[in-house]
């Protein structure tokens, strides 16, 4: 799951990722390869525990470079947040304060609005150990909270960067049932080749008395036809299955193109031959 | 960010978690801390490369005891499925094929829809360096995918695990602007507190000759009514706010309760003593 593409977009922008005290190199480091993996990049630090640069940052961040490049420390909270307009402050404890409440979509969506008009946006996350102070909180206009198994709350802060830049990501998506790949493109298929496909299976085992008694056979028909209705097979997959079809019905067991010659396309009936896609094998 | 409370709900359910072929311990850690974080708890592993139990996936899950211990090891993926009615194979590669590829808020919907009526489902990920084989995806019913950075995809198992996990979470809330707590619960003010507090203010500001030269006075009170009400203040905010104007208004710099009698309450315009909520230095 693991690659960088220099010739595809690299999305830079967003929110400011603010930590407050960090202690362990490696734990920044996660934060970065969260931050780029959804496009974020400007990550400040407050007073980190072992300093920067940190080699053991850089190596966590698996190739986030332009990241930890562009990290800048602090010494203050106050200082680290200046220059930002809206402020949003992480936390899992309930905080007895006015301060509005968000979800994290909720929180993504304000983010993502205000970065549309300009707006300069942060989020800060606490210390490993116990988070943020009452008085960091109050420095952020707004909180978020993650919604997290009541009984079992343990996000460290790589995984709650991990996931404000993921919804921050899916604030930017039109449509969040999109997927960054398609499968092969099918056409629906038309009835004709739905009844294409129902007769030549219904004529390959007619040929085999199948359908015994002949009292029956209108019933089992009407059966077969349901099971295979059913699955709403699409134009390139009926192609697929009536080859699956042919092969069977045409060729006996061990048979091989070396054995003699194959059967005549005429005669098979139309559409037999599931050559036409290409497709057939990639799964 | 962490801590577990045995006395609240623990939440262990959904789809199986099955790693294929995973490598570190810390990883399998790591991946049972993100399930248990959003209320997964089954775990299988196929063929982990170092055995199973592993001390170093007990440390790494941070007391998600609970899905280590059930943590079952196979020696194939068929095995690891067997029982499962439907799953999902997470990749960020793309696949020819016509399997469909969702998102991870399809997917999500797609278990909770299988989960409500009984059926059992799963969801696979790959080893660390090169993820799931074309064969491995063949044995899943869909593929799941991450919107990531297209320059920048590098989410290591961890990491996946716990997005799906959360939006598996997400999946059961009936609100996605909910949170798991809220501010302090606060009424709107009515008009007559906010016209209190405009007059609190505007006496306070007129006894120091503030509205001068007189003829702007009308246009001023204007312009600050407006600053005011653009705030919409609730109730307790509107009584924090007289007693702040209160204090600078009636009392010296310097003064302390040792110094003398406050101002009687009589003296004061009604409702600004801001003594009524008791939450005032909470932030």
């Amino acid at each position: 799951m693991s690659g960088t593409n220099s010739e595809r977009e690299l999305i830079a922008e967003g929110p400011a990722v603010i930590l407050v005290e960090p202690q362990l190199g490696e734990n920044i480091g996660m934060v970065a390869r969260a931050m780029a993996n959804f496009g974020l990049a400007e990550l400040r630090l407050v007073k980190p525990r072992d300093g920067w640069p940190s080699e053991k940052a850089r190596s966590a961040a698996s190739k986030a470079d332009h990241v930890i490049d562009g990290t800048k420390v602090f010494e203050t909270l106050e200082e680290a947040i200046a220059d930002l307009n809206f402020v949003y402050a992480t936390t899992a404890r309930e905080r007895y304060g006015f301060k509005p409440v968000r979800s994290p979509v909720t929180a993504a969506e304000t983010l993502r609005t205000k970065f549309k008009v300009g707006e300069k946006t942060g989020i800060l996350f606490g210390r490993e150990r116990w988070g943020l102070t009452n008085e960091e909180v109050a420095l952020a206009d707004e909180i978020v909270t993650f919604p997290v198994n009541p009984a079992f709350a343990s996000l460290n802060i790589a995984q709650a960067v991990l996931l404000m830049s993921y919804e921050w990501m899916k604030s930017g998506m039109e449509d969040l049932t999109e997927t960054v790949f398609l499968p092969i493109e099918q056409r629906p298929s038309t009835k004709e080749q739905v009844i294409g496909l129902f007769e030549h299976l219904e004529e390959a085992l007619d040929a085999r008395n199948y359908f015994h008694p002949p009292a029956k056979k209108p019933r089992m028909i009407d059966n077969l036809r349901a099971v295979i209705s059913r699955r709403g097979f699409t134009e390139q997959e009926i192609s697929v299955f009536r080859g699956v079809i042919n092969s069977l019905d045409r060729f006996p067991r061990g048979w091989s193109k070396k054995d003699g010659p194959k059967p005549e396309k005429a005669d098979l009936p139309k559409g037999a031959s599931g050559e036409k896609t290409g497709n057939d094998a990639d799964e």
